[in-house]
């Protein structure tokens, strides 16, 4: 804790305030919930893995958010059923929980309506719901599993989809050098990290970019001072709401460990972070940054990088001869 | 340990001698290796996970050796760059350091062979050797951990595959309710299982399945009394020798384990372990097994499975603007 202190006139001692309650700032530290039902999250893990969620038997939510790669894949669209290319860029699952809304157009309200979808979306993995529920039911390990987390055996879209949901809740990147530097470590940031999250707040960055997620709880027009130019045909909430005014208007994405959730942007499009602040800077402030000022915000985007997944690698239940055989190339 | 006491006339004393002395078992029991380069195997599992030695950076090694899947990916045979389906049954690596050579015709002499075959074949990770190790190059946080292991930076395949060797040489899976039993546990097995057992060594299966390994460490012919029907094309150590004699003659796969890596044989054809004795039975050693005696087998082979790998979930260095692009949906 950052500690100032005040003099008090006349007795020669000082009064000892933390710093954070005088400059609050709007990024805030990020931490793990205590509130996490471990039967529920330790499945939720296992189906996480679990590529026989999937009608090929071959992709798993952790295929495009996979954990060991900031909770993204890295491609500027996944790969999904038959090798379908994804129509816009897989958000990291880190930190999702703070998310206002789940996807890039917030069309799931919540964590557990967005674990339904990928599942039984056929350019994902393509498995209809009921198919993946027998797979489940089929598997003792998992049978036993939600009967101690439940009190009973029903399989039920709605309790996968909260084991699901619980397990990425778990999903939260504390700790980060950014987090240090807030919780009063002074020295956590050097200079130049300090100078680029100065200007990042000078230059208007977290107007969007703020709270625990560093983003995350708005949504935003891209393009909000000139237009943003891509191929890519997604038009954000307005696909949800058909409103003209949320044309382009997409969630803000979070900026934790944004240096490993690479490439950038809704449409994947730009793979580096230096070109990535100076887009945001043109089309959403108005601003260019020069080489150096962009060397500095991005020098403090990656301090924002936390504490990563850290458990053991899942051991997943076998199959048995009653589990629906995965059709990795049927028709 | 089991201990037999041997009366010593006279003395009114016994001499206890270690059971396994007295009657060897054909299945002995297996052990994780002691001379593991922990600085290798380490960079080992980054790379076994790592899906940027594809070309399209979503397939890594574990795609298709899955280590929360018993090392395999449980399908008939594997999907490759652009969903290319594989023309045989991926087998575990778990154990794979006792295979007496690698692949079902065993056309790589040890692991660090092997693993530079997936990395750069068209039909599964499909990355040419020069770009992988452009891309490893171009991560400074694997050239750190290769400067520490080898002592300066060069990146090489020799190497890459050397420390993908290295931690493929981890896999073992010891302590089984077999090997406890071998051990000297005669608590571990049921009377079933243990009647499987024998009937598993009289009926002649461990003239094939036998070792630490129960199985890999020979060459035999698949059809060997009665000939194996299949539409997989594969014809085994013929692909490798051109010998007459080497037609399907294949890699004896272990039996350790078998539980969790289903589908069974080379073409994947097998989903039950029930039904794959009783394939073996009659076209192996010629013998039929009534439902009692299969499931007796069965309730044996289930008992070779051990523990599984236990480490936490790798996690990768970031890529940089120098790291090769991914290309999943390029020609």
């Amino acid at each position: 804790m950052r500690l100032l202190s005040i003099p008090l006139l006349g007795l020669g001692v000082g009064l000892l305030i933390p710093l954070s309650l005088l400059a609050a700032e709007p990024i805030t530290p990020i931490a793990a919930p205590t509130d996490i039902d471990s039967n529920k999250a330790e499945i939720g893990k296992q189906l996480f893995f679990d590529p026989r969620l999937s009608k090929s038997g071959f992709l798993s939510c952790n295929s495009c958010h996979n954990l060991s790669m900031g909770g993204a894949d890295n491609l500027t669209s996944s790969v999904g059923h038959g090798w379908h290319q994804g129509p816009i860029n897989s958000p990291t699952v880190l930190n999702s929980a703070y998310n206002l809304a789940q996807f890039w157009d917030g069309r799931a309200a919540d964590l557990k309506e967005q674990a339904a979808g990928p599942i039984a979306n056929p350019g994902e993995m393509a498995q209809p719901h009921s198919v993946a529920l027998e797979v489940i039911a089929s598997i003792p390990g998992y049978v036993e599993s939600f009967v101690t987390a439940y009190g009973d055996e029903a399989i039920t879209l709605d309790r996968v989809t909260d084991v699901i949901a619980e397990f990425e809740r778990t999903l939260v990147t504390p700790n980060s050098r950014f987090d240090q530097w807030l919780q009063g470590d002074a020295t956590a940031l050097s200079s130049q990290e300090l100078e680029g999250y100065q200007l990042f707040k000078s230059s208007g960055c977290v107007g969007c970019h703020n709270g625990p997620a560093a983003g995350a709880a708005m949504f935003q027009k891209v393009g909000l001072i000139k237009p943003y130019t891509t191929d890519n045909p997604a038009l954000g909430r307005f696909a949800v709401t058909g409103k003209e005014s949320d044309r382009m208007v997409f969630k803000v994405p979070t900026l934790r460990n944004i240096e490993l959730t690479y490439p950038y942007f809704h449409d994947g499009s730009v793979d580096t972070l230096e070109e990535a602040v100076n887009i945001m800077g043109e089309i959403q402030t108005g601003r260019t940054f020069s080489d150096l000022e962009t060397g500095k915000i991005v020098a403090f985007l990656k301090t924002l990088t936390g504490e990563q997944p850290n458990f053991p690698l899942p051991q997943l239940p076998p199959s048995t001869p009653a589990t629906p055989q995965p059709e990795p190339y049927g028709p």
